[in-house]
């Protein structure tokens, strides 16, 4: 096969000075940061689908990037030519994980007979690949959202045949994760939401989700997969209300079905912006009710209302984000997979590596920033002193539930208490913030 | 006493074709509606805060209403002119129910015994003032977000002692709440939240207000209070984040502590818009989880980012969270209470009445709507057919457990199943709502 | 030719009480109106794209429809079978007018060669059909936004062969639109903007997009078209930022090229609330400015931050266009045009009839209601009442420059002047319009 | 006089490796950069408002700072303990520029006559004050918002009492804004808008701000001042619609009453954001229009939708907005002034010095950044070969007029163009821009 990146060998790290566009400035793999190298704290993964799948479609016009496997052909065949493709891009692109839906892969079939028979064709092609290459899976998914039949929905379709349907991909993609060595499998409910409540039963379109999950949990026990099971929240888009909304509504749903312990949250930056959240404040939010897993690493716009996939370039966010994984201790399955795609505009082949090294690039130097932050942790130090009054004795007494309303009328009255309130600092810390960036 | 709105003797039902702006088209207290009269139905309920605290400033700019008793003087005869003025508001505007925080009613003093002796005090006017006409108490609260003791939480605060605070204030206001006949007791965390997460811990914050709800819930059966605890979601303002969100957040919440069995949700209209749901949204939501309890009935207006609490207007939009409320069952012991004011430029003090009056005939007229469109449910027809294959034997299996990822993916391969999408058919039941509302 | 919609012969009027959920309850084209016919004053329109081309796709799904004419066969067999079904469409649904984009219409070839062939091809047709049903153009454009080669423009593209192509695409489609008796002629820009100022020149865009409107607005004037030529203000989508943001925008740039006499604004419901304002206030903003021109009738979602282009159902809103345009005297070549889609979901054929249907009747009721609003015009009468000072002395002496700041601090000073504020009676006004309203 | 930030003599620049809190890392006013001092590029203010007036109070809650001037007593002795710590304030951060309103100065008292002979105390304390510590004005406006008988405007206040009212402050604080020597003078319209379509005459309204505004500069010629006139845009708050919605607005507005080259614009950065756009967007915007003149310089939180005004703290943010303006050829009579204020928790004295200093640095950090974008200037150089299609022989005949649509369609026809889409490149130019970042 002839390289379709013929003019990139792979891309190296050449330090903050290169001036090289297609070099890394910041992402040396190897470094060692806080014990352990930047490839381990991150583990990034390219995207199958934003990168090899997508053609440059919007909503008002048609592709744009006419890609050699995105035109016409014996299906099949082009799903090789992609798979070669993809690969030659990680290995190029010098990064250790990829991501995919299982129909990124390969076109679904007239069946779902067809289906496994293909997944199974391919599956074989990925691990041949990824030893080729030594690229591994981050995580593999099922799309139960593009086909017309998950119009109203997956495991929440009011047809409990389309619900069987999504069941037999999920179960494959599951399957065929487990078999490629994936660290995670991932559950982004793209239609599990409602159009319009008119036609909805939301009550019983939650039951079925449940069942659905739960049948996701007692499946990875039977098949021996040891990785971490993922749900992706979005709030809206393509529906008009999705059932994971965020961090906290997944937290609700997963408390009232028992899952807590099984299954973590998947956050995406221009997900969370999308449900009126910080990117910083999911990542916080989860690591604060124990449901962390991984990062679906891009950026909004902060003036569209939809999913504009973009890569991420602010070191200043995520900069905070990386603090927020470092303190909790990093990632244990998850990482950083790159749902992002360039620009409709950008049409060009290498734009897909400009794209990628750019978004690196800007996650190993939020990752050094953030470690320079935890090396004397103002922001820490600064918490701590503001909340040490609930390690003294009346804090204590009170979370030990050694207090009720009326004691604790009785206790202001008697000593007469009059708490001042201290400053916030906030101006301050931000200040520390930047001292650390610039 | 003279009158203050000496204009006006008492809000009386004249039918659709009144054209008199100080009387009700739509609201009749007694007609029967579904069993019951539309006064038990709408359990409707004026502000204390909104209709006769606020002064009319906003942030920029300062108070444009100049009330008699929002002028210089006594604090406690002022505080004393305020109640008069409000209650013989109440009784000429025919409205059943009145709400009030705690610093509504009279002024903190200097101290917390200066705040329970006034507290006292006004508690005696408001039972001799509730005799007299007849008004009763929809639910009282504790204001624990305006003195800037609260300025970075009450239950949330990094100090202990200001949760201490706030646990004498809140004591105070449920036993006053149960003292005066309350049917509910409302919690709004107006700074139960962050401004920056740079000095937030928001695992600490949550174990704290945890433990605040769970003594609340204790305080409760202690003192024999039978009415409903509520929580009051809402997501931001004054706070950039507050921990309540929305009603699928404090579900979450809920079910860490162990809550979702004693506390329900008073949801606000313009608190669901600035979450990013519609009012439907949210009560649906809410009923869906259990967790119904009562309605701050305003409006925001989709335009702008921040709580304008206007009254209502839509018919079209109560009309369905009217349908929703019928169909659960209607309230327990919520009702709508008019979380609203009129516009600073409303100066007038007969806009006062205006703003209720329409308010109260939307929702009748709502009430109304709803009923019509429950005597022959058509949506809820639509809604059992579009779901109806979950009563079948698949749909019973899958929810009863008897099926696994793998044995559905058996099932489609042995029945060649290919399951095909059905209309939404979201334009008709459009038109048959219109068709009830027209 | 079979027909497609062989279920139905023709919408009719039935009144309000008919229950046939294919009739007109409220549309009665023959019904006069303050002096014209509900079918003169509405001028409603069916659009070519939303109903016949658009295949139900959105950005993370296939298309669901799969209508004949979606699928594979011979292009200009296809687009003649698409033109039968959509004449069969609007005869059948009595709508008067129709609008297109060229390329609906037919496939665009190869070259501008194939595509003038084509489009002459097509003109016969819809020519023929026009006669055939009566039928008539209320406007025609082109598409020059779907095309790759349009990507970052066409007449604000960096490469002037592009802003050529467009101007030969446009050449066409007046022609076309004037050939047909069209009544208007519209020009949406939907690429016209920006996707990151990093590589974009505003002041370059705007000179090329102010000479491309005068090219139009002097081919117009060459041809004899005696139509309106239309801007159709958009802020956003698909690029990040659309020059023609919304309606006093547009007059900025029409005003700055000497255009405000020769084009006006074709608003359009849902990219009104994109641009953050109501409806109702880009209707009245254009109006006050002098460039109102048509409407795309259609709604947005409010918690949605893209164009969802569903069937406008809310007679709230949609009376107080009306009130609007009947104050200014109604639509002159202008009309409401449906850029409306039903929603995905919505898979069987007559659901087009349903959005349809819904909202030729929400239009037609909000034209009654509005219309009794204008009878005894109460807002009209308080309007004039609350500015009636600016007809007094001091008032006309302003306005006609007979002061300056310092002979009015003179007034000020001299008369004692300290005026007072009176309500605005917001929430009175409120009431007035619900009380024409229901 | 007692110093009343004793703790600090006066902020000095230490360079970035200071971790001096009160000291700036990056703003060293005398360094060159470019041909200028730091301090003439960024001529930077600090807001008497926003620092000295504020007290902490918002919609929810009470004020927190309880500052000294900020407490009961005699009002006029208060405004001069303020200016007094206003001007120690001003001097100790070494800030060369400051701005104020009217009455953030001085109470305005009881009647107009009253309100001048306090103006004119002031300014001679002003006068003596910018003598004493060689702080200069950058500008002066006149708060004509916050009385209540602006609630329905100033100059569009439908009694044109009120108008004559507002045109007497604003006659005042022009020849107090001279005689201190402003370089501008600032109109920010705060309540020209509208609360409701139901009460308001667009074209009445838009009137009367045209014949204002050209009162304004009337005054302006007649009085001799040099300085810039510049509105304010704001999009909404406190009013629904603000007129002066953003640039392309405020641009229309000036042109229809012809004073486009009399009035320039003074761009927020929060403004921006509420009102849609990027702060870089206005910024470009109004330059291209040629309209720019000052900046507010501040930050909102994209996740709130009111006027945070929080300071500025990004260097990704501020380094594009400074390289639009370095483009431009940098300030003429504008400046960056502090539109900004301590959040309400930040209530130590010294927090005044953090929010101001961080900014400081953050603006002159992103002035050195932007200076190094030029240096060589890879943008600028990639949006000249992006259009230089404009300067060749096709692009110049359209934009001098010497083509119509219909040459332009036989000139494709003819050379059979088929023109290709070239990449936009927006990966790639992100990257260049993070390569002069970090
Ligand atoms: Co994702
Ligand atoms: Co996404
Ligand atoms: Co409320
Ligand atoms: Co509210
Ligand atoms: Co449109
Ligand atoms: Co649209
Ligand atoms: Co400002
Ligand atoms: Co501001």
């Amino acid at each position: 096969m002839t390289a379709y990146f013929d003019a990139i060998e792979q891309v190296r790290y050449e330090g903050p000075d290169s001036s090289n566009p297609l070099a890394f400035r910041h992402y040396d793999p190897q470094q060692v940061i806080l014990g352990k190298t930047m490839a381990e704290h991150l583990r990034m993964a390219a995207c199958y689908w934003h990168t090899f799948v997508w053609g440059g479609a919007d909503v008002f016009g048609q592709g744009t990037f006419i890609r050699p496997w995105q035109q016409a052909g014996d299906e099949m065949e082009l799903a090789l030519l992609k798979a070669d493709i993809a690969f030659e891009f990680f290995h190029k692109l010098n990064i250790p994980y990829y991501c995919f839906h299982d129909v990124d892969v390969f076109p679904e079939g007239r069946s779902l007979k067809e289906y496994l028979y293909r997944f199974a064709q391919m599956q074989d092609v990925l691990q041949r690949k990824q030893e080729e290459t030594g690229v591994r899976l981050l995580w593999g998914t099922a799309n139960c959202f593009s086909h017309r039949r998950y119009m109203a929905g997956a495991a929440t379709n009011p047809d409990p045949e389309i619900f069987a349907y999504a069941a037999s991909q999920v179960c494959a993609a599951m399957q065929a994760t487990h078999a490629l060595g994936g660290v995670n499998y991932v559950l982004w409910g793209g239609r599990e939401g409602y159009e319009t409540l008119l036609n909805t039963d939301l009550r019983q379109e939650r039951e079925q989700l449940g069942r659905f999950m739960q049948m996701v949990v007692e499946h990875k026990h039977r098949i021996g997969f040891s990785g971490t099971l993922l749900i992706e929240p979005k709030p809206q888009e393509p529906t008009k209300h999705q059932y994971d909304y965020d961090s906290a509504t997944v937290y609700g749903f997963l408390k009232q079905f028992g899952l807590e312990q099984e299954i973590k949250v998947n956050i995406e930056a221009n997900h969370a912006t999308l449900a009126g959240h910080s990117f910083q404040h999911e990542v916080a939010t989860a690591i604060s009710l124990g449901i962390f897993g991984s990062i679906d690493a891009n950026r909004g716009d902060a003036q569209l209302g939809w999913d504009t996939d973009q890569f991420p370039n602010s070191v200043e966010e995520n900069t905070l984000v990386m603090y927020e994984i470092l303190k909790a201790g990093g990632f244990v399955n998850g990482g950083f997979n790159f749902d992002a795609r360039v620009r409709r505009m950008s049409i060009d082949r290498y734009d897909l590596f400009h794209g990628h090294i750019g978004a690196m690039d800007v996650l190993a130097l939020s990752l050094k920033r953030a470690a320079a932050m935890l090396e004397k942790d103002q922001l820490g130090d600064a918490v701590a002193q503001r909340y040490r009054g609930w390690s003294a004795p009346l804090g204590k007494q009170i979370l030990q539930g050694e207090h009720s309303l009326s004691s604790l009328q009785q206790l202001v009255l008697d000593a007469g208490l009059d708490p001042k309130p201290v400053s916030g600092q906030q101006e301050y810390l931000e200040n520390v913030v930047n001292r650390v960036l610039y």
